[in-house]
């Protein structure tokens, strides 16, 4: 597979890390938010998995934008857009939320910070969710703020995470709660850092707002690192997929609904609170799902998806799309995340794939993996 | 300069041309509209700005996504959201129109269609203004549609470009005014063509709903276009900032107003017809603009403009930022577009600003350049 470069401009923004991570050897990008997010360093990709799975790395995930809400509105506004139940949301809590239109498609799924009663951050996944809030809040005549905050997360993944942090930071920091948050002081400014990160192996995430300070925090990481064999990092496809962690725009889009994803026990339905697409959901869920979601498990040791892959069954039947995969060292296969139709989503169905010109056998597995 | 690569995935669409740029020689990407544009091939930048002004060129534009508006309420809506007066839109003209939120800031600067009297397609630069358009029209309660076409540009740009699709479409192609469309058959099909594109060199663009056809199409002008020494191309940085052709996200942002941007022309404030931020762009109008958008001219063989570079008057004052900018083989200079800080912005004006280490001179300009 022939490599392309990236042409860089300032409308594809760096991050107060770049220069950074130029230095620690970054070698690849994607673009996310109209942002740079690093997604390869000197080590391979399964070097980098296993990495992760056994020590720390500090990730600039700067993409991460922050669409602030404030104002007298701002509950009514981020309860709006989304089906989960945010009526009993507490300040110094995140919450993974979809948010859907009005024909409940997904347009994000974030992770929303309540910071005060009047105040929240819709942290993004790669959409501009400012502007469709932006809009419903003139249509609606709302009194809210939307804007984006001027916040750069760097996240600390890992198992070592916690020891790293403590050291740094001292022993409070191994209080919170998983997706929980506080402030901690470093450098003479106060950061706000929630447990929380875009692995399952464990970790924080430090929301920037004082450069100085914390780019001296990311800095003193590093200084202090060594005992725990920390790593700059990024995002690893292979650890993702094991853990299920969705990607938007990957695996799910603007073409699905949140039940399609598995986002059951974030659709709330049986509560009183407005949100769009709510009648829309009700009717789906009554009728029943057409599509399903799914892991898929396949007898291959390598497969690049740059687009959608149809999966057909052993007598030729298209049954649905790849939207994601890659080798797992782990699992000794090929996993991935699939968009299946009815009637083939269920854990027994056998696949067929063809990769590199050459048909391959699976399966399907409800997710998690593991 | 160290060159990065880029990784791909689902999420940064491919387009209908890729597997055939990519036989073709392209060498770097960038993101816009989560896909893939193409930046270079196998010329170089100055090569590729010789050739486009001289002879013809085939781009894949299709990251120019059309957010379609239809129905009832659609020309409330669209009106809405620019400071241009389209009330006496015309059905096959393209309108240039800033797109502005209600603090008459800019969230995109597209190319508006008018396919019909209650159907618009927004040629998109990079932002979800579909989000944007959609929220206002959930919160406005308006009876329109909005929703991402299944259109896919492909753009002939070149002084010969008029030549090579007189012979491949007839002659009648030769007859659009600029800024107007129409529909010609080929393949079969009949493809909306407009007299438009991305340069000042001439040319055309093909809004490729059909993609059998649309192929055929594209191959058809690659088999016929010996004779014109057609290239495949993309988007020129030294010929778009030479005609100066402004770019969302480099040389404009959320950050500014239309009037700061020179858009005086498209911006009918003393029209009866309502859009967001008018009052405040009146109000801008009546007290002064405090940056104004020029070009600039520096004595230097080279930049590299990755995000904005300060540029100071002779005492070190800050005057203004670099936006974007590159070595112009007709001009001898670096000609770059800037955003320029009260009082600095006038054509007298020299600057001073740093490139690489070293402290070079030069002057601001109006736009355009030529």
């Amino acid at each position: 597979m022939k490599n392309y470069f990236v042409s860089k401009s300032r409308r594809l923004r760096g991050t107060p890390y770049t220069s950074r991570i130029e230095k620690q050897g970054v070698t690849a990008y994607t673009v996310y938010n109209h942002m740079l997010l690093p997604t390869k360093f000197e080590d391979s990709l399964e070097e980098a998995y296993h990495h992760l799975k056994n020590h720390v790395q500090v990730w600039d995930v700067s993409v991460q934008r922050q669409t602030e809400i404030n104002g007298k509105d701002s509950a009514k506004l981020v309860q709006l857009i989304t089906c989960r139940d945010l009526s009993k949301a507490k300040v110094g809590r995140c919450y993974y939320a979809p948010i859907i239109d009005n024909n409940a498609k997904l347009i994000s799924d974030p992770v929303i910070l309540k910071l005060a009663e009047d105040r929240w951050w819709i942290s993004l996944s790669d959409s501009d969710l400012e502007l469709f809030a932006k809009g419903l809040a003139i249509g609606k005549g709302y009194d809210v703020n939307v804007f984006e905050a001027k916040v750069d997360i760097f996240s600390v993944q890992g198992p070592k995470s916690f020891d790293l942090m403590k050291k740094v930071l001292g022993p409070k920091i191994g209080e919170l709660k998983f997706f929980g948050f506080d402030y901690f002081e470093f450098g003479g400014a106060k950061h706000l850092i929630a447990r929380s990160g875009w692995s399952k192996q464990g970790g924080f995430e430090v929301y920037m707002e004082h450069e100085k300070a914390g780019l001296a925090l990311y800095d003193k990481l590093f200084e202090q690192g060594d005992e725990f064999n920390l790593k700059p990092g990024c995002p690893n496809l292979i650890e993702r997929i094991e853990s299920s962690l969705l990607s938007y725009g990957n695996d799910i889009d603007i073409g699905d609904n949140p039940l399609e994803c598995g986002f059951d026990k974030y659709v709330n339905l049986d509560t009183n609170v407005e949100f769009l697409g709510k009648e829309e959901l009700k009717k789906v869920k009554a009728d029943g799902i057409k599509r399903k979601l799914m892991g898929v498990k396949i007898d291959a040791d390598q497969i690049a998806v740059n687009s959608s892959i149809n999966m057909y069954d052993k007598t030729k039947n298209l049954i649905g799309e790849l939207r994601s995969g890659t080798y797992n060292p782990s699992f000794k296969q090929v996993i991935g995340i699939a968009m299946i139709n009815e009637p083939y989503f269920n854990d027994s169905q056998e696949i067929v794939i063809n990769i590199n010109g050459k048909d391959c056998t699976g399966k399907l597995c409800d997710l998690p993996f593991i």
